[in-house]
């Protein structure tokens, strides 16, 4: 792990303003993500039939292959806005290609925020100029302008060898609420000056994600505007990576599943008024994917999550959510552990002392660990409990 | 409609008791339900793979085909609790059969509550005892003995004419948690007098459940105790219903449509901590299912049912479920009205009075009609809103 962020990589720049998309004139609405050279790039996003225009045009843009900048605005999420949200975002693209003289098809766009409301256009087109005059000074807020109802700003990197090689990777992401396993209103921006193919840098990204933003449950709603974009643009000058099969590919994939991952857990720990952080680990199954659906499965139930709130060690729900996930088990011999404290085992409750039970539960993170008695596979989740600072957020979300 | 419950049809009994399995002395927490002959009787139940005891005896009961009596207990699940809960639910069945002097075989056990903590046994086998002492008396309680955090008894009944025999049907339900389509903490219990075979029983149950019970949702949690069970002990003496090809049974299965929507509605409204019922409307979908799925991805959408609890119009979020729900729809031709108001149509979003929206949203019943713009089939879901108090009564529910 190293200092920095997204700029951390060789050549990568970010700038921000506050654009007047959002009320409070302190808070950052506004960010560009340039690199200096066009960047192989690639992505996932949301899977939600519904898509933003951002979404539909960042995805025609991926498939080209290179991005040089990615514009990013807060408060607004440009989705379910007809005609008039396709032109505002081919209109952010333009302006960012104009202001940082590149290629349009070479920009990506990404809006969070609310839904059905027409963008603030002018503001943004005049944020994006502001931004842009001011990029070379690589003021490192992105983190920040991406942020909704985020409490903190979430960011990383990581340096690895490949053959002796520095090679980079630096990621920044956003939450915190519709959030849900196959891309929620989450944003995630990574970059390396890593050189490599798009399709090898496909192929690890959809590694790292499988097992990272694809593992966390804030509240089982999936967004209209999710995306997880990836540059690399080769200033590392490494030999490039052509495919997985090569040794350095897994090295690198494993990097980036460590960044996604602890990307991933700052979501869940940030979640729409969450008290708690809640780590599950399923182990004992079938298969991978079962595994996942399980701990998915715990992660994701309002029950489980007003219960840990509540500091009550109520196992039940736990195995009332396997129960319901869709993963095989054999229920004589389940194992479910709840900070450490065998609850059930060989078909039975196990008598726990409750005071201790609640003493433990009273931490800010609880770690789950479940073992379905029915394969070696595992999968972790993470998600937060349900609390009444959720509902507050979210009753009155567009005033 | 007529008065009375499950005691309206002819030949049914019921009575209640406190059997000191909840804290409150005052609160009942034991139903016996006992037909005069052997009824005819069918069942549907949860599908969580972690079945109660007595959701596992009472479906093997229900394989012989016929029932004579059923006890419920509130305030423990007997889930969860290994060989001593199967041990214990047979006691139950074995206990009842000796006071009311039936077929073990056709007595039928169910139990709600908290899950995973070992039934008082002793008592309640005082309290079978107890109770079938006055079972003739014929108190009309069981609808209140069989709640756990519902807020009021729900019950009803009606009578049809069939070839000009009365015959009626009458239910009793309970809510409030862990409810989501496809069967949760819910326990309802159906009696009729008519003179039906097993099969056409069967199948008009399972048509009655598909847009009643399996179209609420308070919380996306599938219980491990669900069941709806239904006695027919046809004393009304029709000609006997033989196959759902009889015209008749078409008039019948309608009537018990009607009353299992009624009481799916009522569990709705009385989902935990809820202040608002929400019936969402789905039309213009390709086939039903689909129709089902939008209508139950809005009633289930935590985002949703928070912005409802602020009385917030977000039309942008039922958008949002409606897109992740798995349904076919054309963008540029979904409609989506909220009591009333159309806040999104041919692709474009609505101006609309927000003084006037948040008028309509302080009712306590909340209509949302949604098009899919995509075919001719239609569906209809329950739900409540989310509020601060679900939380609060699900934070320290086994204490």
């Amino acid at each position: 792990m190293i200092k920095g962020d997204i700029t951390a990589p060789k050549g990568f720049y970010t700038s921000s303003v506050h654009a007047n998309i959002r009320k409070n004139p302190n808070q950052l609405d506004l960010a560009l993500i340039f690199s200096k050279v066009p960047a192989v790039s690639v992505g996932v996003f949301t899977q939600n039939k519904v898509k933003a225009a951002p979404v539909m045009l960042t995805q025609k843009n991926i498939e080209k292959g290179l991005l040089q900048a990615i514009v990013v605005n807060s408060g607004n999420a440009n989705a379910c806005t007809g005609l008039t949200g396709m032109l505002h975002a081919t209109q952010m693209i333009q302006s960012v290609a104009k202001e940082l003289n590149c290629d349009p098809d070479h920009v990506a766009v990404a809006s969070t925020g609310v839904i059905g409301v027409p963008l603030p256009i002018d503001n943004i087109k005049n944020g994006i100029k502001a931004a842009a005059q001011k990029i070379e000074a690589n003021e490192n807020h992105a983190a920040l302008a991406i942020m909704t109802t985020d409490t903190f700003a979430k960011s990383i990197s990581v340096e690895i060898l490949l053959d002796n090689v520095a090679v980079k990777i630096g990621a920044i992401a956003k939450g915190s609420g519709m959030i849900h396993p196959n891309m929620a209103t989450m944003l995630a921006f990574i970059t390396s000056d890593i050189a490599i193919t798009q399709n090898a840098l496909q192929q690890a990204l959809n590694v790292a994600n499988q097992s990272s933003f694809n593992m966390i449950s804030v509240d089982g709603d999936t967004s209209t505007n999710d995306m997880v974009l990836m540059m690399a643009n080769g200033l590392a000058a490494n030999n490039p990576i052509l495919s997985a099969d090569d040794p350095r590919w897994s090295i690198f994939t494993e990097a980036l599943t460590f960044i996604c991952k602890e990307l991933a857990k700052q979501i869940a720990k940030d979640g729409e008024g969450a008290s708690k952080f809640i780590e599950v680990h399923v182990k004992g199954a079938l298969n991978e994917t079962e595994a996942q659906l399980a701990a998915r499965s715990i992660c994701s139930s309002p029950l489980v999550k007003a219960a840990f709130y509540g500091a009550d060690a109520n196992w039940g729900r736990i195995a009332c959510a396997i129960g319901s996930s869709g993963a095989e088990f054999n229920l004589n011999q389940i194992c479910i552990e709840i900070a450490g404290i065998t609850c059930f085992a060989n078909g039975e409750p196990i008598p726990m002392d409750e005071n201790h039970a609640k003493k433990a539960l009273l931490q800010d993170n609880i770690f789950i660990q479940v073992d379905l008695g029915k394969g070696t596979q595992s999968a972790t989740a993470w998600g937060c409990d349900l609390t009444p600072q959720y509902i507050s957020i979210n009753s009155n979300y567009r005033s």
